[in-house]
C-alpha cells in the first residue's frame, strides 16, 4: 500500500531554542551547532516556535538564521519554520521564503492579538495567506497553542481548511496541554491526510498509538536521543518504561520557566554561560533555580542531548 | 506656576482606523482625509492603536502610513503612533522613525505574545528598547490593553520605568476597562510628570475630575466633535449631562464587535461601503448587524464626525 506520508515530514521535531549574543543579537555559530546535534539525534528542525523565542525575532532576522543553516547545507527536508505572526504580510514574507528554499512544511500560528475572534475570521486569515503564497509545494502545519495565543484552531476550523486547501494544510501542532482536545483531533482526523504532532513527549505513546504523525516538543532540544529513539519505537515491548523516563526528564525542566531551563541546562551541558541569554520579556533561571535545576539533572544521570541512563542497558 | 505639561500632547485622542482597499492594502487618501476630519474636531491622532489593526500592518506598511500624513503637512505635534509589537527591533524601528519625525509621543504595548511574564522581564522589554532608541526626544505613553494583550503594566512597573527613565516615560493609556485601575493610577502618579489618559470616554469626565491627561478613546473616530467638546469643557455645569448623552452613543457602537461597527458607520456616514474592509482575523458586520446599527444612531439623531444633537442648543 502505498504511504501518502512519504514525502511528509514526520517523527521527533524540537522547536529549537535560539541562541542569542550579549547584545542580544541571535548567534548563527551556535544555532547552526545546535541544530547540527539535533539533527545527529534524529530530531528534525522547528526552529522558530514558541521554544525559539520567534516572535521576538524580526522576520529579517529569522530569514537570515534559515538561510544560514541552508548555507550549512542542513537539509531543508528536516525543517519546518514557524511563520506565525500578527500582520499577515509578515506570515507571507516568511513562508515564501521557506517554500523557496524548499522546507518540508511551515508551522503556523493563527494572528493572535486580537481576542475572541470568529471562526470566520481565522479562516479567511490563514485563506488569505495560503492564496497569496499560492505555491503547491506549500505544507501548513498549523500551531495549536491557547495557553499562549488566546486564540485556538478548533475541529470545525481544521475541517474547513482542509476541504478548501486539502494537501496543502498538512497537519497541526498541539500544544493545548490538552490530552483529550489531541485525541479528538486523531479520532476526527483518522484517515484524512492530516498528520496530527503532540505538542510534548508526555502524551508521545498515546498519540503514536492513536496514529500520530510524531511529537514537537521543547525538551526535544535537551533530551533528543531518548525522544527521537521512542517515537520510532513507539511499538516496542519496552515503550511504556521509556515513556517514563521521558517523562522524568521533562517533569525536572518543567518545574521552572521551561524555556529559560532548557538555556540552562544548554549553558551547562556545553559548558557555555552564554546560552542562558534571552530576549525580554523572557528572563534567565535565578541563581537558586539554576543550582536547583542542575541538581535535579544531575540526580536522574541527564546528559545533554543523549541520556546516557536510558543508553546503557544495565540500567 | 509653569505647567510641566506645557509641551506635552493632551486631551481628546483617536486611536485612527485604517481603512484598506479591496486587496486588504491600506488606502493612503481615505486614511489622510480620516485624519484631518479628526484634527478638524481638535481630536490627536493615536495612529496605529488596536482600533487601527495596527498589529495586523507591518512595520514598512505603518511607517508608509506616517509618511503619508506628514507628507500632507498633518502635524507631528498631534501625533502619537502606536509602536508595540512583539519583536523589540520592530519596536525600535517603528519608535526611532516617529521620533526622527518629531511626533508628540509614541504610543507602547508591552511584547504580548508570552504569557504570565515576570515584571523584571517587562522592564527589561522596556529599557532594551529605550536604550537602544537612546534620543532624549522620546515620550511614550505606556499602553495598557490586558483583556487583549493579557499582558498588563502594574503600578511597581511603572514606578520603576519612571525613576529610570523620567520624562521619557511621559503617561500612560488605560483600556483595561476597570475604572478602579484607571482610579489607582490618577492616585498613585498625581504629582507626577506622567499623564493618565482614559481608554474610553464612558470614564472621561471621572478621568479629568481626578487629574487625568485626557481621552484615547476608540469611537472618537466617530463622534470626534463631542469627546473632544466634553474633554476640553469638563468642568463646565452641562458636563455631566454631556456625557450621558456620550455614553449613550458609545453602548449603541458596543453591541457589536467594535471596530466592525465604527468601521459601518464611517461607510454608512461617508456613503463609501469599501470603508467596512478589515484585514482577516476581524470580519465586518453581517447585514443584520449593519441596519441595527444604523437605525439605532438614526434613533440617536448620530451623525459621523459631529454630533449635531448636542451641538444644537435648543436640545
Amino acid at each position: 500500500m502505498p504511504n501518502v506520508h512519504c514525502k511528509r515530514i514526520r517523527g521527533a521535531l524540537s522547536p529549537v531554542l535560539t541562541p542569542f549574543n550579549a547584545d542580544l543579537s541571535p548567534s548563527v555559530p551556535r544555532f547552526v551547532e545546535h541544530c547540527r546535534a539535533l539533527l545527529a539525534q534524529d530530531v528534525g528542525l522547528a526552529i522558530f516556535g514558541t521554544n525559539s523565542e520567534a516572535t521576538s525575532m524580526t522576520v529579517k532576522e529569522k530569514r537570515g538564521l534559515l538561510d544560514a543553516l541552508l548555507a550549512e547545507d542542513v537539509p531543508a527536508a528536516r525543517l519546518m519554520p514557524g511563520v506565525g505572526a500578527c500582520a499577515a504580510p509578515d506570515v507571507i514574507e516568511m513562508t515564501q521564503h521557506a517554500v523557496g528554499a524548499g522546507c518540508a512544511g511551515v508551522l503556523m500560528l493563527p494572528p493572535f492579538y486580537y481576542k475572541g475572534v470568529s471562526e470566520e475570521g481565522l479562516f479567511r486569515a490563514f485563506a488569505n495567506i495560503i492564496d497569496t503564497v499560492n505555491d503547491d509545494r506549500l505544507r501548513i502545519y498549523l500551531y495549536h497553542i491557547p495557553p499562549v495565543t488566546q486564540v485556538g484552531i478548533s475541529l470545525q476550523l481544521i475541517e474547513r481548511l482542509l476541504r478548501s486547501f486539502p494537501t496543502i494544510v498538512a497537519g497541526i501542532k498541539d500544544s493545548s496541554g490538552d490530552w483529550d482536545n489531541t485525541a479528538a483531533m486523531l479520532r476526527h482526523f483518522r484517515g484524512a491526510d492530516f498528520d496530527v504532532f503532540a505538542g510534548s513527549e508526555t502524551i508521545l505513546l498515546d498519540t503514536m498509538r492513536n496514529g500520530g504523525a510524531g511529537v514537537i516538543s521543547a525538551t526535544a532540544n535537551v533530551n533528543p536521543a531518548a525522544i527521537s529513539r521512542l517515537c520510532a519505537q513507539w511499538n516496542h515491548p519496552d515503550a511504556d518504561a521509556k515513556q517514563i523516563a521521558l517523562n522524568e526528564v521533562r517533569a525536572a525542566f518543567a518545574q521552572f520557566p521551561l524555556i529559560a531551563a532548557m538555556k540552562t541546562a544548554m549553558a551547562s551541558g556545553l559548558d557555555d554561560p552564554s546560552w542562558t541569554t534571552m530576549r525580554p520579556p523572557l528572563i534567565e533561571l535565578n541563581t537558586s533555580q539554576h543550582e536547583a535545576l542542575v541538581r535535579q539533572l544531575e540526580q536522574l544521570d541527564f546528559h545533554l542531548y543523549a541520556n546516557q541512563a536510558e543508553g546503557n542497558t544495565t540500567h
